[in-house]
């Protein structure tokens, strides 16, 4: 197919690509290889006198902005999809003395698969051997945090999170207005210790297993900067694993802090693992999507093991998060006959379907310590999925949706018990007044632990533009108070996002969660603001673009009517 | 241009165009040539049995839609924009007996215009006589209210606002949550008599200038669906009349309930003439625009007999509404000496320059009594304009803005002295948190007369994205209490916007407007989104599509993954 020989044509010239004018900083924590990798956008000087021909400038200092790309955004960079990343993290994680090489991989399925000529051609040359904690070992951030100990992983996000602000000096960018943060705590400067103490409490999470040191570590709190997950996935009708790869880093380039593969199709353990070993942002997946693969679309048919040796399979390939439905009781599901929109969480419906069948309890929900084992082994994080959010604004906040959510907090208590690292989904579609409600809900029963929401989208009546349906929600909620959103694509509810879908949802969802951060009042959030607003005052027209989200639609859409040079610096 | 070509193309073909599956419905009130324009949505019938073969199924009833298009989206229109449309309203201009017709244009600029031979390949064929109040009358819409007349006008516009909804039969789709409407007042059912009231009270207007008959009756309050205006109009550097008529159209199609024509070229005079005979909307101007114009550009040789003149020029030829800067006093403006992005209202700029350049109080507000004299005898409404709005977040909320908010909440009841129809115009850039205490500020300060706001935008990091930076804002304060909602578009910041950038820009205000009542609790608001939500639910794709605001990009977008027929009802 086209689109596919297009995608392997961008990964075999992959380069590092930085944005216009922009260059890759690194700032150095207490030891030499903790680099945090941001990016830096240099500004034309300011014209403050002369004439024309002489005139007098005053340089502008570059200002240093937050960077998901990873080595993508670095000219520097040696890139070859083949090879994978660099395991930034391998180090740290061995220091620890906790974890070893197994011989092999664990899972059932992994073995069978990889005995199987048959996948030889599509799979990564360069498989590293998993490793898994020690036993008796529990390997997780949430329990170092617990334990006193500062990780690398959190010195790290410390930089990362403070945006390399310390190095502003203009006044006038660090203008700022002071922020609406309905309790959140968000100190001047993020401390290793802050983070590690957030991290303890369950109030933020660092999604690092220890089979994906090649992603940066990166954090999710209210406390912290509002983050944004793209999804990514074939299906069974569409796309190929050079597509996907294609889509990974095309979602880092424009802001994806966390990446879901929601793959459907065939070649779901191939595809994820080229997707982990190229992916500096952590991956999250769905495992009930690929164990009901195995038992070939039989939601009936299946059973723990096949489950649980999904999540192991998954988990020693480096998965950073699962998203679990483990809150659809079965006494939930009749809650929702007299909705508009019935069940559409696909986790859910697999999961009610099962529960109906076997008149049984959700065996996510009846294993649920032993998933919190195999989490800790290899510190993969639980997103707690909410198997019955509404699928209409019409349906929000109903007792289906609330009661699930009640449930979550509970087993986030269990998964604290564990030392895993918990955040919770939330929904979905709710009218704009209704959103707080869900906000202030979750942080009481779950405890504070991170939110992470699809949207919300506020209206229904907009097919076509959900990314703004949604991000309307995403901005407030975010603001509100929660730590992750989940973006959405114009194609939502029509067909699968293509590349420039996935692009049109990032900045959306970007602009979402930085007006978030703005509203809040996050130290530091507003300098990019104050750095474009200046521009645009003084007409320093590239570096308005440069500042921009998206520097190559600002210059296309400006010179689209005034396209001569000289009408960018009048 | 080939541009231009285009344009005259467009309009030479222009016909009754409905949208998919829609029908042009009209609701007829006491009086037969009282007919209210609306669109009904038809929709598929839903399965509820059978097989594939022999499906038993159920009708679904229709969904009526608040329409702007007026007989541009009525198949059985007879559509010549060189004849103009027809003058629905002259009728009952006439009946009321209190205006008479003039034997020549009043404005000297007028008079001068059409005795140039040279403009005659340029102007309108069929230009009307203009009327004008009879002296010693007042013909606004707020005169007759506080007279306790109920004008065809008023019921018009109560019978458009219940959105048809007393014909919706399926109890499913008239589930609704409770909105939260911060002291807004919704009722049930909207009658000729709230309306007037609501105009008596200031609370609202109907912008409907005595020579602007073509116009269809809309209301502008908080107490009524929120509304969206589209800003158009050429500049010295491009676009034609033949264009700008095709972005009337285009804009009316896609659901400006006003529109602004901010023409700033050489024949700004015969394109209005032009937007305004074939405009079923209202039309507002900023009148200092032209005026400047007439000055060869140089603020400071404006003086009050130009603007005037250009007053009634606009008043004569049929505008709805002016925007009048009257609140940038000569001790506000050093106000913002200190901010980031200084003054960004080009007609706040221009009255700033006049003020300092002749140390002189502003001419518009030392005129006001007689611009309120003036636009009582067309029955043009006020929109008070904010000259000190902010350009930057960073700018929000300061002293110079609420200083001119407070003034402009004193004209306000200068011009209700006079029976004049007022709104309030608002920001701007101010991010999340701060955009409440504008609309408090402004229900306060100017007695709940309606605020009709820019965005508010929300963040200054993403220009290509303004239309959805500025959404955001726009959809919480409409929600707040705000209107009408002026939209932004991708090319703010950047450029001028073509047709597309019109239609990308009012999608994403309507989003707004409409999330907003939802959130409001409008009465009915809420069924396009649950008809929606049923027709997702029951997999009935076309009624999807024809549901959404843009029912050809939510089409294509499903096309372009499952484009079989058989998807779409799958």
């Amino acid at each position: 197919r086209e689109v596919r020989a297009e995608a392997q044509q961008y990964l075999d010239n992959l380069k590092g690509h930085p944005f216009p004018n922009s260059e890759k900083l690194y700032l150095t924590g207490s030891r030499d290889d903790l680099r945090v990798g941001m990016r830096e956008i240099h500004l034309a000087p300011s014209v403050i006198g002369g004439d024309k021909d002489n005139p007098i400038t005053r340089d502008n200092e570059s200002i240093p902005v937050y960077d998901t790309a990873g080595p993508y955004s670095d000219a520097a960079s040696e890139l070859d999809v083949r090879k994978g990343l660099p395991p930034l993290r391998r180090d740290w994680v061995l220091e620890r003395d906790d974890t070893e090489e197994l011989p092999g991989v664990s899972s059932h399925f992994t073995q069978q698969r990889l005995a199987d000529g048959g996948f030889d051609h599509l799979r990564f040359d360069h498989l590293p051997k998993p490793r898994r904690a020690k036993p008796g070992n529990n390997v997780s951030q949430l329990h170092y945090a617990r334990a006193g100990i500062v990780t690398p992983e959190m010195e790290y996000v410390a930089i990362r999170e403070n945006l390399g602000r310390d190095r502003v000096r203009n006044e006038i960018l660090k203008k700022a207005h002071p922020g609406q943060n309905f309790g959140a705590n968000l100190p001047e400067a993020i401390t290793p210790e802050f983070v590690r103490d957030e991290i303890a409490r369950g109030r933020a999470i660092i999604p690092a297993n220890i089979n994906h040191p090649e992603a940066e570590p990166m954090i999710i709190g209210r406390n912290f900067l509002v983050k944004v997950n793209a999804n990514i996935g074939n299906s069974s009708v569409s796309s190929s694993i050079e597509e996907e790869v294609e889509k990974l880093v095309w979602s880092c380039r424009w802001g994806a802090d966390t990446v879901m593969d929601l793959s459907t199709g065939r070649h779901i353990h191939e595809t994820r693992e080229w997707i982990i070993r190229n992916s500096p942002v952590p991956i999250g997946t769905v495992p009930i999507y690929q164990a009901l693969e195995k038992v070939n679309g039989v939601a009936e048919d299946l059973t723990w093991e096949v489950f649980r040796d999904t999540l192991i399979e998954q988990a020693e390939q480096g998965v950073d998060y699962f998203t679990i439905h483990a809150g659809v009781l079965l006494r939930y599901v009749p809650m929702t006959a007299n909705r508009v929109v019935g069940m559409v969480s696909r986790g859910g419906s697999i999961m009610a379907k099962w529960c109906l069948f076997h008149h049984k309890e959700n065996f996510l929900y009846e294993h649920f310590e032993e998933i919190c084992q195999i989490c800790a082994q290899y510190d993969v994080s639980l997103s707690l999925g909410d198997g019955m959010r509404p699928g209409g604004i019409v349906d929000a906040n109903d007792r289906a949706q609330f009661a699930e959510l009640e449930t979550l907090g509970e087993l986030t208590k269990v998964a604290w018990q564990y030392d895993v690292q918990t955040i919770i989904e939330g929904p979905g579609h709710v009218p704009m007044h209704l959103v707080k409600i869900n906000m202030e809900k979750q942080l009481a029963d779950c405890m504070e632990a991170p939110f992470y929401t699809l949207g919300p989208q506020i209206t229904d009546v907009a097919p076509g533009y959900d990314h703004f349906t949604s991000g309307i929600g995403a901005a407030m909620i975010g603001w509100y108070g929660c730590a992750m959103l989940c973006y959405v694509t114009p194609k939502e509810h029509l067909g699968l996002p293509d590349k420039q879908d996935v692009k049109e949802g990032l900045i959306a969802y970007k602009i979402a969660a930085h007006a978030a951060d703005v509203a809040k009042g996050h130290p530091g959030a507003q300098i990019r603001d104050n750095a474009l607003s200046l521009a645009r005052f003084e007409f320093r027209w590239d570096d308005q673009f440069n500042l921009s989200l998206d520097p190559e639609t600002a210059k296309a859409y400006h010179d689209a009517t005034l396209p001569q040079e000289s009408a960018k610096v009048a």
